[in-house]
This record gives C-alpha cells, structure tokens and sequence, in this order.
C-alpha cells in the first residue's frame, strides 16, 4: 500500500484541504496529513494552535468518512532548512511519495532524494486559507469555506474576534 | 462526548496499552494517545522514534478496529515542568479528563484543576515497556506482548539489534 | 492586598512607563513589572539589554519612593504565543489582573481567563519608545524624557551612539 | 556603591539565605539575587517555580525590612557553561563582586576575571535546602527552617504534598 | 604571532572573501574564519548549508596556498545579540583582532572591549554575495566571481536551480 | 579522493587521537575531524570549550605536518538522536566513510546508509581521555599524552586546576 505525506499549515482547515486529501486517496491507500509550523498561532497569518488544527482536521475527516486512512501528525519548526526533511520524515510514519505545492518543501524533499508531486489546483479559488481569513476579518461568510466539522472548531475558538485582534500588529 | 488524554511514551506500544485504550474507552466516546518524549529515540530506554511509534500505535489501533475513536499526537519535551500541562493542551485536541499512572503527570494536571483517573492495572505484568526491552536484549519473545501490528513495526525497525547496540552505554 | 502584573517591553524605561505605575499603584497594593523579550538587545528596537533595562526601572522606581511596592521579573520570549500566558504566570509570584496596552497581551490573558485593564493614556505622546529612540538617533534632548536614573543607565550605555550603529540594518 | 550578586537556587528561600543577603548587606551596599535553574521546578531538588522562589525571597526579603536593598532577578539554565557568566551578567544590573559557594559558579566567574567571595558557613547546619526538602518528605517541622512570609508561600503551594508526589521518580 | 578574526556568512565565498583573507594575512600570522548564521540555508539570502560554505572557504583557500594559516569554524545564530561575542569567542581558538564590515559585529566586538578593523573595501564591487546570487538568478555568469574551487562547490550543489526555487518565498 | 569523518569528543585531543588521524590518512586523502558535544565545557567529563579543543587538534595537526589534509569542524548536540547523523552531515563537507568507536555513533549512520569502519586500537591504553583527566586530578604527568602543542594549549587554559574545581560535583 502507498502511504503519501501531506504537508500544510491548516490556517485554517478548509474545504480545499479536503479536496486534496481525496485527490490523494484516489492515488495512494493512506495519507499522513503533517501540520507544520505547529508551534505558531495567535498570528495574523497564523490563527490557530496546533490542537485547534488537529481537531478541525480529525472531525472533518471523520465526518468525510475518510478518519481510517488518515493520520495527522504536528510538525514544529526547526529553523534549520536544511534539518527540515528528516524531522518530519522522524515524526511521520514512513511514506512513500510527498505532495506540497510549497516550492521550499519541494526543494528540500526532492534534494534529500524523496518523490514529490504537486497538488492539483483546488476547484475554486476560495479555496485558499489566506481568503479565509480575509472573509473572517471583513466579517464575511467564511464558514462556508470549510467543512461543517472544522466550522464548528473554528466557532467555538472565536475565531474571527481573536484574528481582529492579533492583526492590530502588536508583538509580545 | 467524553474525550480523554491517554499519555505514555510507548516504548513500544505493547498489548497493555492497547488493554488501556480499550478500557478508557469503556468510560469515554475518544481518547487522544499522547506520545511523550516524542524526541528521543536510540536511548536504551526510549528505543523507538516517534513516528515508529505512532505507526505502532496507529496500526494496532486499526487492528483492533478503534482508530475512528482515537487519535494520535506527539509531545516533545519542553524540559520547563511547569510549562508541560499548558504544551500538551495546545499540542491536543481539547480533552475532558486526563489517564496516567505517572506521577509528576498527574501531579501536574491536578495542579492545574484537571480530572485525573488512574488506569487499572494491566492484566499481566509482562505488559511493561521495561520488561519488553528485556526480552529484547535476551533474544527473548518480545514479539508476542506486542499487538501483531506492532511487533510487525518493530521488526522493521531492527529493534533488538538497535537495543543492542545502544546499551553499550555510549553517548553521542 | 490586589497585586497587578504590567508588562511592557521598556526599551527604554521613561516617564510614561513611571506614571503608570504610579496609575496602577492608585488601583492596586502591589505591580509586578515584567520586561517582556528579555533576550534581546542591540536591534533598532530592541535596544537595552535586560540587565540595563531591570536597572533603568529599579533605580527609577526607588527614586520615586516606589521601590517597595515594585517588583521586577525578566521573560525571555518563548516564540510559542499558546504558551506565553504560562510562561509569564510561572516566572512572576501569583498577581490578580493584567495591565497592557498591547492586544495580543490582552487577548492571550482574556482567552486564559484572566481580568485584562487598559492603561489609561500617557498624559503626552512624548511618553513613547519609538519617540524617545527617535530622539536619539537625531540627537534630541531624549533624556529629558525618562526619569532621572533611567537616563544616567542608558548614558552610560553609551545608548544614542549605540542605537546610531545598530539602525544601520545589519543582523550578525 | 558597591553592588554584590549572590547566586543560588533558592529551593526553597530559607533562613539560611537571609542571613547570607545580611551578611553581604553589611559588607555592600545593595545584592541582585539570582535565581538559577529558574525554568526547573516539581523535581525532587528544584521543587519551586520561579514564580514561587521570586516570591519567596521578595516577602521575605520585605519581611526583614531589606527590601529596598535587594534585587531579584530569574537565571534558566543556558546548557553551555562557558556562556553562563555573561548570561548571568546580561540578566542583571552591573555588579561588583560575586558571592557563591558553589565551586562551578565561582570558576566560571573567576575565568571571566571576576572577584568571587565565599559565603561566611551559615550558623546551623540545618539552614540548607536539602534538609528542608528532607523534612518535608518525612513530614518534620521544616516551616522553622523558612523566614514566615516564605514559609506562608510554601504552605499555599502545598510543597510537601508536591514533593512526596515528584519523588516518585517519575519523569514525563 | 597575531591571529584574526574574520566573520562573515560567505553565501558563497567569493573572490572578494578570498581577497579579505589574503589582505588579512598581510598583517596578521593566521587567520580564524567564521561562518555566521552557520544553521541557515536555502533561503534567498542564505543560500548554502553550513558545509558547503566550509567545502567552498577551505578548498579555495587551499587552491590560494593559504590552508596552512587559516582555520574555519561555524557560528550557529544565538538570537541573544548581548551573548554573541561570547559565542564566537567560545567557538573560536584565542584570537588578538577582529575584521568586519558589519556595524553590529563591530559595536558588540567594541562593547566588549576588543580591537576592531574594518576591512580595505573589495577592489571591484562585483565581489559581493547579492551581486553573485542576483546573476545566478538571472542566469548570469557568476562563476568568474567565485575562486575556482568554490564554484566546483557551487556548481555540485545545483546553487543556480536551487535559487530559483527558494526565490518564489515561500516558507515552510 | 576518499573524505572521512572521525568523530569524537577530544576531550583532550591526545596521542591516540593523533595516531587515529595518521592511521585514517594511511586509507584516505582527507579527513574531517568532527568535535561533538561543542557546546560542553567546565565538567568533568568535558573539561575543555570547542575552541580549546580546535586549537589543540589544529596546532597538533600542524605540528604533525597534517594540517593541509585535515579540516576541523565542531557539532553541537541537537538531543535529538533520530536527527543527529543529518545535522552533522550538515555541519561538514561531503564525506565517504565514517570512523568511530562509538556504538551509538556507528548505528546511527549504519541506519542512514553510511560506511562505518572502526578505529583500530590505539596502541597503548593509555592513550584515552579518561586516563588523561585522571591524571590531570591526580597531580600526574598527562602532558606527555598530548601531543606538544595540545599540552601547550592545555597549561594555558589552566585545566588541571580547572577539572579539580569542576568534579567537585556542583551544577549551577
């Protein structure tokens, strides 16, 4: 059985991350879907902690029938690009093929010998984690863009109100 | 739903766990398995690295038909003990009541106000990661207090040949 | 006896950052003052170095005749925001209600829980870091800005000529 | 003005470190006392946060009316002894001389070209902190050993609870 | 004899490094370079891991004749700017001098109370690391700009292709 | 031409270890001398700083006429076992064969793909760093087991006088 690696950010969960996840299930058996960055949140571009991304995932897979060929895995930074590969292919159960439209993670993989492959463009654009948090600042309807189980998670972590206040710029 | 924070370090993840699993799962609808001291590994007492761990765990729990109640996160050490409650929060998925029979992890969480329950006793005491790696070491039947799925892991992973060799005591 | 943490980043320690103390003490029996990114120094910034900034508010609270009622704690940054809340509640003693101007203070403390309270605004805007720094690297009379022994710590710091170096963009 | 640092753990602040600020108060005129190890805490010979030790110190330190003569600052751990001195030295306002007992400390401060003292042996042998955590354990009358307000302090922590838990040997 | 100290990031080493070592070596006996930034890599700016760099400085620097007087070593980044002297110093065997172009290396040698040179300006200015990567970019021939024997470094490590790949700003 | 990678601690770099470069450079052209645990210094076991250690192995190396096919890098420990093998090939320049008689050293390469071959035995017992700081605490004549040079660097950084400060057991 084919096992792929699946590398995001999930800021937020939505309904183009699971379309990529089918896509990928109509060529592999199972997929490591690997949440990077997981350290980060509370940031404008970075809104959610890595449980909150985890939740939104697992019960929207489950809620797509998909829970038993999926396993999610959280992968901290290491800011050391070139460590980057071995410690998520460490915190990963073994894989076969990477999937990344990222051209960092590309790089890396396919210079540490891996087989990457692109991701085939979501249907719609609003598909696209940075429009959704556009919609949530602008008080737009962004629940639409993800499944109904990561809508859910997103709600009851006050989503939109925490994002008006971490865009105001300030750092601790 | 009652979801509950299930954590060890599985080294390896042997038919005790599995029994806790199933007997967490008794109480509770889902239980989130964390995998501590996800970043050691090739240590004679943590032999295994965290993604053959989760693979371990992922599969068995597959095995015995429960992976669509439970899910798997990784916890590295933060060496900061009272930091540790708060990591492993935003590390998971939220969660109602916390199983462990450490002491400085219960500790911890009733520290912080959690529910703790202790888990009963493993039916048999060769269901210990300790007396596991004995076995290793002696060339004795590890395997068979593993669940298949695991022991199948670890077979691939070379694992006694790696104790082996990582008991001669030397560090990097 | 109500005890407040303020926290700030202090760069430098001025007459703003006096009066509200001198505002929180009006409230409060007690303020913890918590130099916030501690680790850093030596950036446009980030100019002072902790040591220098724990002495530039030590000697300007005693000159105040606020010294016993003042206690001051350094946080290094954790560059984790989910963990900064704790992080910050582990290094100083127990307090009962946050003061800060920032927003994600303000936010992370409110989603733990914790009573957050505006600082009421500084009487004139001259009270500001950005300002006073500006009035360094121009060679303005930024010294008239900070309490008297916050001003003869940052002299001895060489602080403008320093600030000149260090705005000129490098990183190491 | 002379300006002393007096390094140590302080687990927990008793009586045998107030005497020793007292007896450099009356060689100096004002002590930084640094909190080592600050990040360690509920391990059998680092019980207390740094919020608790800070605690400690600041009321007891008030307590004896030598509060306005003391400075408290928290040192983690760097793991890189020879960057230890100037790490110590960045956390804290500018100091003369050094007071230690611990051979490491005052090595690494007299490679760095500082002067190192010894502390004078406290009166009674009972004023060391390992006694203390031992008559917490077998529950004996370790508040005596404690100045009042830092006992007050160990009391709301219940120490001697956390202690016989973190005995246990467990780590997580 | 004099040693020096000659810190760079050398992304890559190019002609005018190797020009900087030679005019180093006209004043002092030997010559320490270090490599700064040394974890970071396959960024737009950082281009080269920590090895690569090394490979490059030391075999052009053996193809000059010079081996036998220099010696390289890698400064991983502390973000700790009041500790980085220390660091290097630490890294480094003794050294009687320090030559950089760099304003903050410079004032936090100087603070420290070392001996500071600025380096004679390259003869041409095409001798500098964002001139060398803006023609890899564009295809150019960077080549000439690079001694010999770091091109052949360069060149193994696909450096143009990888470029182009990290240029498009994504990060992981 | 055949690259190796001999990997200790050269905590002194003796003899033994000068007689291990010889017998490397006997099989191939070049040899990368990798100090690991560069960060330890001042205990008992890791007594002196990377940059005593670089000095010593360079100014022996010298010495022995073997500067020009020898190159000196220095590996922090990443405490990550799982990652270390990636991290030093990270740090050096490419490499054929790996020597060492670390057992852990040797799995973790083995496991990554690498040839590994053993050391043969020094040619007296006494070429071994624990003998060495024994003799160092005992008042003996270790400097004989050092090559000139190292012995040199050594008695300047004072060590004999260091270690028996060091092993009397305190930690900061």
């Amino acid at each position: 059985m084919v096992r792929a690696l699946y590398v995001g950010r999930f800021q937020p969960f939505h309904k183009g991350h699971l379309e990529a996840v089918k896509s990928i299930l109509s060529e592999c058996g199972e997929v490591v879907v690997a949440i990077g960055s997981s350290q980060k949140s509370h940031e404008p571009d970075n809104l959610f902690t890595a449980g909150e991304r985890v939740e939104m995932a697992y019960e929207s897979l489950k809620e797509a029938g998909l829970a038993d060929r999926c396993l999610i895995v959280c992968v901290p930074d290491v800011n050391y690009n070139a460590l980057w590969v071995r410690h998520v292919s460490v915190l990963s159960p073994r894989f076969d093929v990477v999937y990344s439209n990222n051209s960092l993670v590309a790089t890396l993989f396919r210079e540490a010998g891996a087989k990457v492959k692109q991701l085939k463009a979501a249907r719609r654009k609003e598909f696209d984690g940075t429009h959704v948090r556009g919609l949530m600042l602008r008080g737009g309807e962004w629940e639409k863009l993800l499944p109904p189980a990561a809508a859910r998670v997103a709600l009851k972590a006050k989503a939109a109100s925490r994002l008006r206040e971490v865009v105001k710029g300030d750092k601790i």
